[in-house]
């Protein structure tokens, strides 16, 4: 028996989702053939589900979910992706979906909640018990992307006056216990949390050992209105698998996990990664063409604009080009690399601005280096430069006006590289949304201005 | 007591390291004054010290270690970046070092020695028990990056035959336990994994049920050798807080736990944010002027060429732009958007392979997408910019030619920026690393050459 077992596991490390296995589901799908999709999807793990749905087209994903109907499994709507998952439960009978929250987790209910529009969550939320209801209600006021939209209710808390016998039979007969836990809290009488055991030590533990004996009080608490991104960074710096969230009278009310801060941490890196990539909405891989090209035209719009002001500069210039059109060759060269130079810059200080290496300790020092790296670099781009320039056209002064346009330029990268993303950070806007439009604006105005300036006065 | 305690928490919540008490220390460095060092950091908890460590200049961080000297705890070595960690154990004693080695879990130990060169670690190593000393020095021949390298070797595995008062029992007993772990590995006799049972369910299970009774056999996998962002992916989908690793013949060698993997997570998006800007080496904020502008030159370089390459198509159209200034006024404007576009839909490519929403199953679809996207936006750019360099210039005509090339460029962005990431991901290289710079040259030569061309035939 071990040895089949051991072999289909090992088939199991493998991604299930092969080419072949969807081509199966989905001709199983246009036959009509139910018993064989069921087949299909029966053994398969709910995360699986979810990314076979994810990959689907919209028709053949209306299609399976129909065909499963009740039989698809609550814990698949939590792995889909956003706007699929929205898609799936329009597909669901309200009635369904409110008893499968029910008996989740507060957190994944809540997760599946609220993103729906105020309709969708009323149609859900009404046909749910009461206390449970309440409870989600009270969730879904809390700030979007807080602790309180993060956090799980349900959680095992002990005064520290029990022992380990008496918690351990606790935990044994309790029903409202959270699906899964790592770690017990310790309140006093007030519900305020003052120490964590882990359950290893409970389980390592005699039964008459003190709970305050072996508690730690060395806790990390987060209020309920935390930000997500600021509790992600908690976990990642103290190594925590769950920590109590607490409301405004220190009293705790929910415990955060570390499955849901691994989500957050990948969302987030992709939200920077989108964002300095210019794509300012939220978008996923299935999304029409419609709605795509609506979502990257405001950013590409906004480029335009920069591109026009950079075209007018050059414009003010046209008698300088007219009279030696070489300038017009080389002028994107300057522009170019103060683009490259200033968005090393920006990159680097954006990040680190996000995991909170680069803050108000160490911001001059980090100012410092940038702008002598500037100097260093636009030093020697400007002697290569200024070389290659001068024997191209055959005309020294002019590899004289490109290499110090060069150094300006890269200076200026990286001045913009650096105050850019600290101000914006300042002002509390995330530096990632709007940096590179700034600084390449910027890297382009000054790199044709103090090139073709140079040259108008120097060459003329 | 407890109202203290809380207090004493609630601050705790907030960044220990505030300005002020950064300077209590460096002042207290500055006049020597240790008992007042080790009186602050004393109630610091690890990872705030390496943080502490990481925000000081190199010679107060020297001063810091020497006046601390053993007494630096060695949870701190393993929380400090990478550079400060070598620059730190560089000024212990080896003989220390083994020793806190040899009492930490075995991933936290090749964790510290990993980065370390061929001597350092041997003289580590040199200092260590036999057998804890083989441990790490089997951990080290796996390869940089992979499973084995990540893994901890203590774990708690039992046969399924067990009943839950006898694995609480061991537990109660064993000396070589994990210093945390939250699932119990049930084994063959040939050690092979054969389920997971999660600690809060041997503590709701009653002293007499079977292990084989409350194990899940739906385990994930991870080979030795397999990639830790791969692992990474693996926790993410199925929300895992440990993993079993096996080794070639599917025999147990260790566990991988969450902990380890926030900080994968975390680091391979660092990686990727990193590499998409033009940081090609790894970078701390903390680096020299001298390395930073070192590791910043070859990316710069590599962008000068493809910058005199540009301006080489220019070249090509010298006697062109000499009959038509506005030319070199707007041809800016045609290269620039399609940077613009093309990076985009590289962005949306590059993460979207990284997390593995974009896969062979919908590669062809997300390729028509981006085509459509470009063509719509093109087209809709094209009559904005058109209509803006007719009226600006006077001239219908070259309106017409600067749409005709936008349309080109933004095509051509659409098609670079998805076969580019997609053709290197097939070449097993980061799409992350080189991506930009194949598609901004790409665009620069075709906007530059698509817009001066076609002002060359049908204005001239």
């Amino acid at each position: 028996m071990s040895e089949t077992a051991v072999a289909r596991q090992s088939e199991e490390r493998d991604d299930p989702l092969t080419p072949q296995f969807v081509r199966q589901v989905i001709d199983a799908l246009d036959r009509g053939d139910g018993d064989q999709v069921r087949n299909l999807i029966a053994p398969m793990r709910p995360a699986d589900i979810a990314e076979l749905l994810d990959l689907m087209r919209t028709d053949e994903r209306r299609a399976l979910v129909e065909m499963l109907g009740p039989e698809l499994k609550p814990e698949v709507l939590s792995e889909l992706e956003e706007g699929v998952r929205d898609e799936v439960i329009a597909l669901l009978d309200p009635g369904d979906i409110a008893q499968a929250l029910a008996e989740m987790d507060s957190d994944d209910a809540v997760y599946l909640l609220e993103d729906l529009d105020q309709q969708g969550q009323q149609e859900i939320l009404s046909q749910m018990p009461a206390d449970e209801r309440a409870a989600l209600e009270r969730a879904l006021e809390y700030p979007e992307d807080s602790a309180g939209r993060l956090m799980q209710r349900h959680l095992v808390a002990v005064p520290p006056f029990w022992d380990v016998g008496h918690t351990i039979d606790y935990m044994r007969e309790a029903e409202d216990l959270p699906d899964e836990f790592y770690e017990i809290f310790v309140v006093d009488p007030a519900y305020r949390p003052i120490g964590t055991v882990p359950l290893y030590r409970v389980m390592r533990s005699k039964r008459p050992t003190k709970i305050s004996d072996i508690m730690n009080t060395e806790q990390t608490l987060i209020r309920v209105d935390t930000d997500r991104e600021e509790v992600a960074r908690l976990f990642e710096k103290y190594d925590l698998i769950s920590a109590a969230v607490i409301d405004e009278n220190d009293r705790l009310v929910g415990v955060t996990t570390v499955d849901d801060i691994v989500e957050v941490i990948s969302e987030e890196a992709t939200e920077d990664i989108r964002l300095m990539g210019g794509i300012v909405n939220e978008e996923a891989v299935g999304d029409s063409v419609a709605l795509t090209a609506r979502n990257r035209f405001s950013w590409l719009f906004v480029n335009l604009l920069t591109a026009i002001l950079a075209s007018v500069v050059i414009g003010l210039f046209d008698a300088t080009i007219e009279q030696m059109v070489a300038l017009a060759v080389l002028m994107p060269i300057v522009a170019s690399m103060g683009g490259n130079a200033g968005t090393q810059t920006m990159t680097v200080a954006v990040r680190s601005l996000a995991t909170r290496e680069l803050g108000p300790l160490n911001a001059l020092r980090f100012m410092r280096r940038e702008l002598m790296v500037g100097v260093v670099n636009g030093i020697l781009f400007a002697l290569l430069i200024g070389a290659v320039g001068g024997v191209w056209f055959q005309d020294a002064m002019l590899g004289v006006v490109l290499g110090a346009a060069m150094i300006v330029n890269m200076v200026v990268a990286a001045v913009s590289g650096i105050l850019v993303p600290m101000a914006l950070d300042r002002m509390n806007i995330d530096p990632a949304v709007a940096s590179s439009v700034f600084v390449t604006t910027m890297t382009d105005v000054v790199g044709f201005f103090a090139f073709l300036g140079l040259a108008a006065i120097w060459l003329m």
